[in-house]
C-alpha cells in the first residue's frame, strides 16, 4: 500500500482512538507513506479534509496519548451514504479524493451505519472496475455489530458503568432511612441491552450490586416492574435500578413515552431517546411517595477514558493493525472480527479475523434471551463470564495538572 | 482519652471515609483504647449502634483501601438535632450511650447541618456540667463552611467535575454539525457555587472548557442566557454550558421552577432541586430549535472515589487526625480548619488549626464576587488559582477483577 486513509463515524467511545492509532502503526509498518485522517469522517472526506497523522502520531508519545484520548481524535459525524443509483457524484467525490492523494484503502471505524458505508463504497468500486480498498473497524459502546464476538468501545463503557454503579450504589446506601431512595439509573442502548447489562458486572462481594435490570430485549411490563419496586422499598434501605434507554411495551411503545414528551428522530429515522429513568420515577414517585432520583450516564459512560479497560483498548488497537494488514494482503469490504478463542471456563483469550461486510451492515445482534434471568430483570452467570474479561485491565491517564491529558487535532477546531 | 467515637453525617463524599481513618489512626496513637464508629451518624447512635473500628483499621491495608472507600463507610444520616428545650431525653440519651462505653469524645464529620449537632451537643455538655467533648471534622463537597480556606470532598469532586467536563466537550466537539449540540451540565451546589465553579478547572491546552458557567451568587438573567447560547451556537460546533442546580432568578425563584414540576422540599426545608439543565435546554430547544442536551453529574459527582484527588484524601485524613489530637488537648465545641499558608504565586501549602464551631455551624462560605467575571457566566484567575492545588495528585484505587475496590461494613447492611 502506498497512502491510507483513516476515518470516524457515529458515536464516540473511549477507545476508538487507539484503532487510529492501530491503523497508523499497522499502516506504517507494512510501508505506507502517509497515513491520513478524514476530518470529521466521510463528511469531511467529500471536502478534502485531511490531515497527515505523521504529525501527531510518528513518535511513541503521540501513539499513548492517542490511547489515552476519548471520543474520536480527527472528528466524527453522523453522514449516511446515499443510494449509489442518481448519487453517483457523491461516490466519483470519494474516488477522486483518493486519487488525488494517491490514497490505496480507506479505513472506517464506526459501528452498524458506519459498515453500511463500508459496504456500499467497497461494493461501488468492484461494481466500476476500481481498485480502492474499503476495510471496516469495528466500534460501538452498543456492542450490537453481528459476527464479531464483541465490539471495541464496549468494555471500557462497561467498566466505566460498573465502577460508577458501585459509587452510586455506595452512595445510596449510606442512608440508613426508613424508606429507601429509589434510584433508576438510564443507560445507553436502543435497541440491544448489551451496556446496561453491564450493570450486572457492579455486583462482587463488596458490592450489593443494581437491584434489578431492565434491557429492551424483552417487554417491559409496568405492573411487574411496579411490584418489584413495592418489594423491594420494602425489604431494603436503598435501591438502584438499572434500565436501558430504549425499553418498550409489549404493545411497542418506548417506556419514556409514557411521560409527557415526544421523542425526535434524528437524520438516520431513529427516536432520538432521552428521559426513561425519569418517566420510570415519576411512577413510581406517584404510586409509592417515594422519594426518587433519575440518573443518566449520558455521554460520560462513552467517553470515559479514564475507567477505561486496558483490554478494550489492546483490542481496539490490534483491530485497526489488524484491518491494516488485511488490506495489504488485499481485503476488502470486510470487517475485523474478534473471536473467543479461550472455551467456557478457560482463560480469555481474543481471536482475530475479518469478515464480509455485507453480514454485518445495519445489523444488530441482541443480548441472548438466554442470558436474561426468567423474570426479565437480571442476567444470568452467563452474560457475567461472557462480560467480565472485558472490562479487565487499567491504562492510567497521563494526569497532567489533576486532569487526564489529551491529544488534540488543532485542525479539528479550525474545521 | 480512653475510647472515642466517630461518625459521618449529611452528603457523602468521595474522602469523607479518609476523615474516619485519620481520626482513628490519630486517636490510637494518642492511646485511644475503643475507637467506635457510629452506624447512621447521631441516628444510629441513639440507638446504641456502634461498631468497634478495630476489626476493619486495624491493619495498614485496612486504612488504605478505606482512603479509596468512597460514601460514608460508617453509614450517614439526615437526623437534625433538635433544640434542646423540650428534648432533653434525646441529649441525655447521646450522655448515656457515651458513658455506657466509656467514651470521652465524639468526633462528627460532617457539613454546615452537621457542624451545628458538634455545637448543640457541645453547649449542652458545657451547660449541665458533662466532661464529654465533642468535635467536628469538616465534609462537604459544596465547600461552603465558613472559616476554614475550603472543605475535604470538595477537591474530590472539583476533580471529578473537571476531568467529567473534558470527556464530555470532546465528546460533544468530535462532530463538526453545522449547527451544534447545546448540552447543559448541571452540577450540585444549593447555595453556594463553589462546584459549580470547578467547570473553569476543565480548560487547558488541552481543552478549550465549558463556555460558560452561572453560579447561584449571581442573579440568573433569562435573556442574557439566551443571547449568550445565540451567539455560542452561530459562531461554535459545539457549545456545553455549566449551571449550578440552584441558580435563581432576581425575583428569587430558582430557574427549575421555570418548568413544569414543582420542588419538593426535604427534611431540613431546603428545596429539593432537580431538573435545572433540562428546563434550560427545553428553553433552548423551544427558542432556537438547536439539538439539546441536558446533563446531570447527580450523585457521580461526590462519589468519583475512582478520580478522587490525593491532596484532598490527605487533607481529609489530616483534619481527622488533627481532631484527635485537638481533643487529646482538651478541646471541645471545635472544628478542624484549613488554612492556606502559602503567599499568591508560591508553591500551594496547606496548614491546620481549629476553631469555635459556634462561628461555624449553620453559616455558608459563597464565592467571592470578585471571582466571578462581569457578565456573570465565567471565573476569574483568582479562582483558577485557589482551586487548581485541591485537584492534584491521584490514589490509584485497588483495581480488582475490573472494578475499584472497596471496603464495606457488614453491620452496615444488617442495620
Amino acid at each position: 500500500m502506498k497512502n491510507v486513509v483513516v476515518g470516524q463515524s457515529g458515536g464516540p467511545t473511549a477507545v476508538i482512538n487507539s484503532s487510529v492509532a492501530g491503523v497508523y502503526s499497522g499502516a506504517k509498518e507494512l510501508g505506507a507513506e502517509h497515513v491520513y485522517g478524514m476530518i470529521h469522517g466521510i463528511e469531511g472526506f467529500l471536502q478534502d479534509k485531511l490531515v497527515d497523522l505523521d504529525e501527531y502520531l510518528d513518535n511513541p508519545m503521540g501513539i499513548e496519548l492517542l490511547k489515552r484520548t476519548p471520543s474520536a481524535f480527527l472528528g466524527s459525524c453522523r453522514y449516511k451514504m446515499p443510494k449509489p443509483e442518481g448519487h453517483e457524484d457523491v461516490y466519483e467525490k470519494v474516488f477522486e479524493v483518493m486519487e488525488k492523494h494517491d490514497i490505496d484503502v480507506l479505513f472506517y471505524a464506526g459501528g452498524n451505519d458506519s459498515m453500511d458505508t463500508v459496504k456500499m463504497l467497497s461494493d461501488y468500486a468492484k461494481a466500476h472496475g476500481k481498485k480502492q480498498q474499503f476495510m471496516g473497524v469495528p466500534k460501538t459502546i452498543d456492542n450490537d455489530l453481528p459476527v464479531t464476538d464483541h465490539c471495541p468501545g464496549y468494555g471500557s463503557a462497561a467498566k466505566y458503568i460498573a465502577t460508577t454503579l458501585k459509587e452510586v450504589i455506595r452512595d445510596n446506601e449510606s442512608f440508613g432511612a426508613a424508606k429507601p431512595t429509589v434510584e433508576v439509573c438510564e443507560i445507553m442502548g436502543r435497541d440491544a441491552g448489551w451496556l446496561t447489562a453491564a450493570a450486572a458486572l457492579a455486583k462482587g462481594d463488596d458490592c450489593t450490586g443494581v437491584d434489578a435490570i431492565y434491557l429492551p430485549e424483552t417487554a417491559f411490563d409496568v405492573d411487574a416492574f411496579m411490584a418489584k419496586v413495592d418489594y423491594l422499598s420494602t425489604h431494603k434501605h436503598s435501591v438502584v435500578i438499572a434500565v436501558s434507554e430504549g425499553v418498550k411495551l409489549a404493545d411497542g411503545r418506548y417506556v419514556m413515552e409514557l411521560g409527557s414528551e415526544n421523542a425526535m428522530v434524528d437524520a438516520f429515522g431513529h427516536k432520538q431517546l432521552s428521559g426513561t429513568a425519569s418517566t420510570l420515577c415519576k411512577m413510581i414517585a406517584q404510586k409509592t411517595g417515594l422519594k426518587t432520583r433519575a440518573i443518566e450516564f449520558s455521554t460520560m459512560q462513552r467517553a470515559g477514558s479514564h475507567v477505561a479497560s486496558l483490554t478494550d483498548i489492546n483490542e481496539a488497537f490490534a483491530a485497526g493493525k489488524l484491518a491494516a494488514e488485511a488490506a495489504s494482503e488485499g481485503a476488502t469490504g470486510e470487517m475485523v472480527i474478534f473471536k473467543r478463542l479461550n472455551k467456557p471456563g478457560e482463560p480469555y483469550q481474543c481471536g482475530f479475523s475479518r469478515y464480509d461486510v455485507h453480514e454485518i451492515a445495519n445489523g444488530v445482534k441482541n443480548v441472548p434471551l438466554e442470558w436474561i434471568n426468567e423474570t426479565h430483570d437480571g442476567l444470568t452467570q452467563d452474560y457475567i463470564n461472557y462480560a467480565k474479561p472485558l472490562i479487565q485491565g487499567e491504562l492510567i491517564p497521563f494526569w497532567c495538572d489533576g486532569t487526564p491529558r489529551h491529544l488534540v487535532m488543532k485542525e479539528l477546531a479550525d474545521f
